[in-house]
């Protein structure tokens, strides 16, 4: 089992990767390859548009590779998820592919374009409190399919993204089909009237009126509103799924913490 | 020429509404009328969605009222903004709507439903350094439609709107037709990561791509960037114009400040 990190967004963190590694030596059932590109910055970003596309096209299209797991979110994946997605090497159809928050795009695309994925915690989450709870939950999954690493309300077909990442991807060649998904929401540092804005927008679309139902994650390091906004993020999904007419579901487990479990987009087992 | 000003958003100053008013008194060519539902505050509004609906639709249904003006932005004019247009008093194809900001969602959905709407200053602009000059600027345009109101390069038809709102407005009942118009947008408060996620969302859009050009107004109080981003607002939307084949025209005098032009949607004169 040869997983490959790529980082389509921000840059890995030295300290995170060598955690990691730590990790999956003490594991002894998974060879961790790290691609250098990883600790390139150039900017906001992990190398240049280039530099990251390159890098993530040579996992994919690498048969010795038998998962790609994205380094960390940020912001940045939009920027060569359609290219990403595009004229794919076969090898890459026998992999898996998970990441969250801003690596939603890929996720989005790739799941698109028939390739495996999944939402789920990232090498940088190990220095979170917990954090290596969080990586040893992903990589159970990414090396054995356990069930024990899903959310455990989990009802397939379904889907994950961040909210932002969720909005900003309506309307893109990124956009997948959800007719019949169970769609589980995050954020993360938003103020209660952007969600509540976030929500107008996403529910409003026919494309998500489709879905079976709509479960909310946590909303975490919300700020202040100025004033009071009124309601919380639980009343605010409620509202819009209402207006909607979209079944809201169960709270989610999933989330920007140590606790975010894996949500494959694919029926599981596939 | 009577001119209305609801608050279809957050709640109106007591101190910009006297100021206003001494404003229009001292020109002595309108008559103001400031609803009341102005100065309502519940949560995050002026008011409840029903009392800022029922101002609105007050107002827009009243003969005697020949522009309705938004009070000022904030958050919440999505929350009303498809049920004010619809169904439509025949009182309110005589008037002219003016607002920026958040009430850029009302003057979509006005304009989509046939109704006279402009982009341009609002009464509590009044308290900005300047202030006085917008208002006037607005009452200008608003009263005499004073050619020297707009931006000078101005080709119609155009549009303008805040990008946060543009970009949450795509894909929902709210979104105009955008062929062959001018596109001015501008922001504020939001980071160089979160413009440039914006314009990838914006210009990726089908419609949007069938502009004209798209220009771009001041973009103010950006907060810093962690790491610095590595190109400012004006390289990132001709970036994504860039990749999405539109043209890039000539900066906006358009913005969240004193200097704000005006724009209406439909030619000028009417």
């Amino acid at each position: 089992m040869k997983i490959a990190v790529v980082a389509p967004s921000n840059t890995l963190k030295r300290e995170a990767a060598d955690r990691v590694e730590a990790i999956t030596a003490a594991r002894g059932d998974c060879e961790l390859f790290i691609h250098p590109q990883c600790f390139l910055s150039e900017g906001h970003f992990a190398g240049n548009d280039g530099e990251r596309l390159s890098a993530l096209r040579e996992v994919m299209a690498d048969p010795s590779v038998d998962a790609v797991w994205f380094a960390r979110g940020g912001y940045g994946s939009n920027r060569i998820a359609e290219a990403a997605a595009a004229g794919l090497p076969g090898a890459a159809r026998s992999k898996v592919f998970m990441g969250y928050s801003d690596t939603g795009f890929l996720l989005a695309a790739f799941h698109k374009a028939g390739l495996k994925v999944a939402h789920g915690p990232m090498p940088q989450d190990v220095v979170r409190d917990g954090g290596e709870a969080a990586v040893n939950r992903a990589l159970d999954w990414l090396i054995g399919r356990d069930p024990a690493s899903l959310d455990p309300q989990l009802e397939q077909p379904a889907m994950a993204f961040n909210l932002t990442v969720l909005s900003t991807l309506l309307g893109t060649p990124l956009e997948p089909d959800f007719d019949g998904v169970e769609l589980l929401i995050e954020e993360i540092g938003e103020h209660h009237y952007r969600i509540d804005r976030l929500m107008f927008h996403v529910t409003s679309s026919p494309n998500i009126r489709k879905v079976a139902r709509i479960r909310l994650g946590r909303a975490s390091d919300i700020p202040e509103n100025d004033p009071e906004f009124g309601s919380d993020e639980q009343a605010i999904v409620a509202d819009w799924c209402g207006r909607a007419g979209i079944e809201l579901g169960r709270p989610a487990d999933i989330g920007h913490d140590s606790g975010n479990k894996v949500v494959p987009f694919a029926r599981f087992p596939e």
